[in-house]
This record gives C-alpha cells, sequence and structure tokens, in this order.
C-alpha cells in the first residue's frame, strides 16, 4: 500500500494544529569564513536554537540521497506525496499559482517575453526585464488577438516579464521541449513533442508563437515571445482526503501557491514580506489545522552565493519566532524543501535539517539548529515523506495500524 | 526484488543460532520522576547493558516513521515480512494462536461472552470475566447446537470470557465489522459488511448471533455473544521457505502463537512465566536454529501507565539473562515489537530499542541499553523489516549477492 493510501486510512480530525515552516534552499555546507560552520550554523538564531533544545533534530531527503530536487518536487516531498510520482511541470505550478482554473487535461506553459533583433535573433531573454503592469497589458492583448483553431488558449501574465499560456482541448498532452534555447544570439527553438502524445501540443504551441511574433512586431524590448516547462494538469488527492486536514499555504511566490493549490490547500493572501506572513498566520489561526508557510529569501540569497546574505535572511526569519510560539502549534516543523549552498549557487542534494517540536515530542540531546547537530538528532536520516506521518503523529492525528 | 523473495534466494541453511527476545511495548518517552530517563534507561539492567557494550545499538520503526502498529503488524515486522502487505486480522491470529487448524478461505472471528438484560441491552461486556472451565463448557454446548445451512462453524474457547468462531465455506471474506459496540447499556451490533464480497459473512454472523443467544437464554451472566476481529485466512509463505530456518516460538499469550504460526514456526509449549520460557528455551536449545521468544509483562504495564512496574519487569526480564548468554547464540537480537510509552496508555509510533550481539557483530560505542543510546548506535535507525536479513547475515547464513 502506498503511504498516501496508508494515511487515507489511518487520519482522523482532531482540534490539533500542525505548522510546517519551510526556509527555501536552507541547507548549506560549511563556509571557510565562517570557521567550518554553514549559513545556519553561523547566524545568530536564539529562537530556532530554544526550539531545537525542546523538540528533536533530523536530516531528511527530500528525493533520494544524491538526487536533487526541482522546488515542485522537493514540495510534494515535504508534503507527503512520493515526490516521483506525483511529479508535475512548473508550467501547470505557476499557472496555479496565479489562481487560474485548470481542468484536467489542459495543457500549462510558462512564457517570458524577450527582446529580438532584425533576423530573429534572441537579444535580451528577460526583455529589459519589463515591469509586471506591461507584461498584464501584453498578456491581455495577446489573449485577445491569438486566435487557434480546435483548441481555447489562455494567456496570462505572472510577473515582471513572465506568463502563462494554457492549451485547453483534445489530445493534448504536456512532454514537450522548451523553446528557450538558454543563451542570446539565437532563434527560438521550435516546440519539439517528445512523445507521441504531445506532437498536437508542439504544432500548436509553433503557431502561437509565430501568431505571437506578428502581434508583437515593433513592440521591443518585449517583442519576442518564448515558452518552457510545458506540463499536463491532472488532479491531486487533497490534503482533505488524504489527512483528514483543512490545510492552508501562506506564501508569496505563485510557485508555492501553485504546488499547495494542487494539494487543495486554501491559499490565503498575503502580502510580499514575512512580517505580512506572519499577521496572515496570527488572523487565520483559528481557521485551519494545517499550516504551510513558505520563506523564500534563502533560497535567492542561496542562488546568488551570497553566504553573509543567506546568514542574515536566516536571522529575519528566526527573528519573528516568538510571535510563532505564541500561537502554540501543537506540531511545529522547521525545515528547508531542499539544500541550496551559496558554494554551489544552485539547488543540491545534501538532505536538510529540520526540527520538530510540540508537547507529545521526545526532546533529543540537540540544543542548536544546524546540519551538524541535525545529522546527530534522533529522528534520524529519513526521507522527507516522512515528515507528513511525523507530524500527524505527534499531534494525534492517526488511528493504530492493524489489531 | 521485494525483500522475502531476495531472502528466499540468498539464505542457507547452517549450524549457526539465531534468538529474537522481544519485551512487548518495550519503547517509552522520558519519565520526570526518573529524572528524564524512559523505564528501559531507569531499570537496573546490568546484563542488557553488558550486551549492549559487546554489540551494537539501534533504532527500529515497526511500520514507518509516525504509524502506530497494532500487535499483529508489529510482529510480521520483526519477522520480515512488509507488515502492510501481510496484514493479518486478530480473529485469524487467535485462532491460530489456539491450536485451530485453519483453511486457507477461512474465516475466523474472535468472541466475548456478555451478560444482556431483559431488553436484550449488555450490562457487562466480559460477562463477569467468566472462568476458562466455564467458557470452555459454553464454547462446547454453542459448538454442538448452532445448525447453519452452508458453511461450517467451528466455536472454540480461548481464555477467561474470550472464544474464536470459525465459518468454513464458499464465498466468505472477512471485511466486515465488530459487533461489539465497545460499551455497555447498548444492543449488541448487527454485523456490516465493510464490502460487497463480505456480505455473505455479515448475514451468517447475524444467525449465528440469533441461535446463540436463544440457546444461551437464561445462562446468565454469559447469556450474549459478541462478535469482533473479523479476517480470512491465507497462508503465509514459511520462515523454512523463505530463510531456510527451522524456528520455533516461545510465548504464553495466544495472539503471538498465533502470528508465530502463520509463518510456521513450530510452537512450543510453554507455561506461564518467563522462567517456564526460559526453562523452555534451553530444553529445546538444539532442536532449532531460530527461536522468537516473547515477554508481555513490559506491554501490560505500559498500558496501564505504571511506569515503576513497566521498570520492574524489565529488571525481571534481565535477570534471566545471564541463562541466555550460556547458550551462546550466534547473533541475540533484544528489541520490543513497538513502544507502550506510560504516559500514552497505548502503543505509538516512536522507533524502537534494539540490541543485536554476537562473535560476527561490530560493537559500537554504545555502553548501555536505552533509547538514547540506541538513538546513536552504529545500525542507525532502520525500518523493522531489516531486522531479519541483518540477524542471518550476521549468522552466516546469506549468501552473496550477484558476483
Amino acid at each position: 500500500m502506498k503511504q498516501i493510501d496508508l494515511m487515507r486510512e489511518l487520519s482522523r480530525k482532531t482540534d490539533t494544529k500542525v505548522l510546517l515552516m519551510v526556509l527555501d534552499g536552507l541547507g548549506g555546507l560549511p563556509v571557510k569564513e565562517f570557521g567550518g560552520k554553514t549559513e545556519l550554523e553561523h547566524a545568530k538564531t536564539p529562537n530556532m536554537d530554544r526550539l531545537a533544545s525542546e523538540g528533536a533534530l533530523g536530516l531528511h531527503d527530500p528525493i533520494a540521497p544524491g538526487v536533487t530536487p526541482g522546488s515542485g518536487p522537493a514540495h510534494f516531498g515535504l508534503f507527503g506525496y512520493d515526490p516521483i510520482e506525483w511529479n508535475m511541470g512548473r508550467g501547470v505550478l505557476e499557472t496555479l499559482g496565479i489562481g487560474f482554473e485548470l481542468k484536467p487535461g489542459d495543457v500549462a506553459i510558462r512564457t517570458n517575453f524577450c527582446t529580438l533583433d532584425d533576423k530573429g535573433l534572441i537579444t535580451d531573454r528577460r526583455a529589459g526585464r519589463i515591469p509586471t503592469p506591461k507584461c498584464s497589458e501584453l498578456c491581455e492583448f495577446l489573449d485577445k488577438n491569438i486566435k487557434m483553431e480546435g483548441v481555447k488558449t489562455f494567456i496570462r501574465a505572472v510577473r515582471d516579464y513572465r506568463g502563462a499560456v494554457v492549451l485547453r482541448g483534445k489530445g493534448l498532452a504536456g512532454n514537450v521541449a522548451d523553446t528557450d534555447p538558454q543563451v542570446t544570439g539565437k532563434k527560438p527553438l521550435p516546440a519539439k513533442a517528445l512523445d507521441a502524445k504531445s506532437r498536437k501540443t508542439a504544432r500548436l504551441a509553433d503557431e502561437i508563437v509565430a501568431q505571437a511574433h506578428k502581434l508583437l512586431k515593433g513592440k521591443a524590448p518585449a517583442n519576442g515571445f518564448l515558452l518552457r516547462g510545458f506540463s499536463e494538469y491532472r488532479k491531486y488527492p487533497s490534503f482533505e482526503e488524504i489527512y483528514n486536514l483543512n490545510a492552508a499555504c501562506i506564501a508569496v511566490y505563485p510557485m508555492y501557491k501553485g504546488v499547495s493549490r494542487l494539494v487543495g490547500m486554501t491559499v490565503i493572501p498575503a502580502r510580499e514580506t514575512f512580517d505580512d506572513e506572519i499577521k496572515t498566520l496570527e488572523k487565520h489561526w483559528k481557521d485551519h489545522d494545517f499550516f504551510f508557510m513558505h520563506y523564500k529569501p534563502t533560497d535567492a540569497r542561496g542562488e546568488d552565493g551570497n553566504a553573509q546574505g543567506k546568514v542574515e535572511m536566516i536571522e529575519k526569519f528566526d527573528q519573528k519566532l516568538d510571535r510563532v510560539r505564541k500561537l502554540k502549534p501543537d506540531v511545529l516543523i522547521i525545515t528547508g524543501d531542499h539544500s541550496t549552498p551559496t558554494q554551489l549557487k544552485s539547488h543540491s542534494w545534501h538532505p536538510v535539517p529540520f526540527l520538530m517540536c510540540g508537547p507529545a515530542i521526545r526532546a533529543d540531546s540537540g540544543k542548536t539548529f544546524g546540519e551538524t547537530a541535525c545529522a546527530a538528532g534522533s529522528l534520524g536520516r529519513i526521507p522527507a515523506t516522512s515528515l507528513m506521518p511525523l507530524a500527524l503523529a505527534h499531534a494525534g492525528k492517526l488511528l493504530k495500524f492493524g489489531a
């Protein structure tokens, strides 16, 4: 039996509350300038250290040892869905993230506006980073004027130079390669189907790009249209179905709202800052029994290779935790979705530190929250998918298996 | 390949001997009155501590992190059978436990005698705890006088007010809810089929109860008949088939004899006390190459919430280990089937401490047997199903995999 089916069988509704706080890209590697400590170990985190003393520590593998996850699979793992079975492309996740209602069978695609020269070669893959209002104006214009036969198309703005395209019709599939060549000085690539089922999608994609390029003529810097992250929407079993949880997401970035919508969470509008997120949590604490809260800045500093910046972002997170303590969650988990070591400037496969605390948790000897302490934690090194069952167990939400 | 199929391929017969000693519900949580130590850590256990120094320690998850096991699944895990795939209900386990020979397709049910008032309401769910001889007399009487069409029925006494009912016939399945309402002041529930295949079983169960109530009229306090733990018997691959082991069980309670019979162990009759169990082990040491020995009192004290009592039962177990040492098992494992923290008064999901020792085992730095030492043990935190392969390997009973 798969874990989600087992959870369906064992989970029950209770009044207890679980809070999962995810610092994106939290895990790191030892930094020379910090005397061999990681950013998390070097940062001053009195609140997390106190929680570590009261709770138990461990490391989780987002997918499997050695496998570096994208943001989507990393979150599905944390949510207890086998991330290999339930992998979903970025097109769908971002489109759900902006609140678009997808239907099963829809193909969703991320799009970038870009700049093309007279020969059709890309000179700027981000169209001079046009502002969001400009992007909205162009997406509305294309949405109105692109005419396709036998398929409905929707074009929506996401943020800055980025948008989403949705194809709705029969016989579509999402296995199509990106048309973004990832470098300037080249033409956009034709859409290439990676399997027979996806040929119609690729053909339609080429037609959309051709029409878009005609319509955008003279609109430089946003006169080109790149497609990536093709993916086909399917419905996921929800947190309510699997866990008997009335779950909510508090996140700033569309991507993370998308993964949450896909598993049936209510996405509570929060504004831009972590302070906004905390206020939103406080305000809605009574309305849900599970909260997923996403904190982006740690990953951004990791990708920039900015160790000092990552330290500061961790400290900034820690400073608000007093307010989280006051809410008295029955189970609080603080972790990352994956590691983003500043030395690598990218996601990595390294296991991710986590702490779990609450009244029913057996405290271990860990006194600080960091990679080294977590490697010695009593919760061991476990797959990310084990975090949800552990959280539910400690919150008294799981019945006994078998007699 | 599934683990049991891999074991089938790799296991070989040797002269070495493995002893698996299970203290039921062994794992615990820190107890305030014991200065934050668990019962196992607080108990004086010179013998187990010595074995811990000589051997290696670890923690096992009976089913999966966060999942609380029933006694059946917990033992199947220890025996190396995927406990979710090989789950089996209590009716079958108890019926096998009293030595009844089930056939594939039989449905076995646990039964309680209870007391009904004039209106048919339950006034005592245990019929004044009638003694075993009275139970035997009533079961024989019902077995002789209940007449069913198209199905054979067997009614047998187990112990005190408890018995077993077996249905043998075509088209039976075991997915039927208990008729025991779990409270007094209510009528017994009608048998409710939980799937279409089990409708015939439910109908027959209602008929049996109706006949039993007629036959038991005037036999108060045992004038009512409750059914629970409906389950369908299927044959399990045996220890001999999978592991090439001639295995024996030494246990007092029918339930544990039942799980052992299901995997083809010889159940050696032992009487009531642990001393009897040890004597039985000594007497039969030459006859088998694998022994499973079950010790119940630790779980009973856990369920009662009696921390001091649990300490005493652990110490009582420890005192006999000198005699076990003298037998010189090639591999000795001491563990629990699950945790039963006295604070929770029930089974729990917490991982279970284990120690493994013998000449081929690489000792780790653990010097005492307890939850904290085991969390730092060199055998790590592993699924319960990994214990059998590890035991066989250290006993020289597993061939190399691949060339």
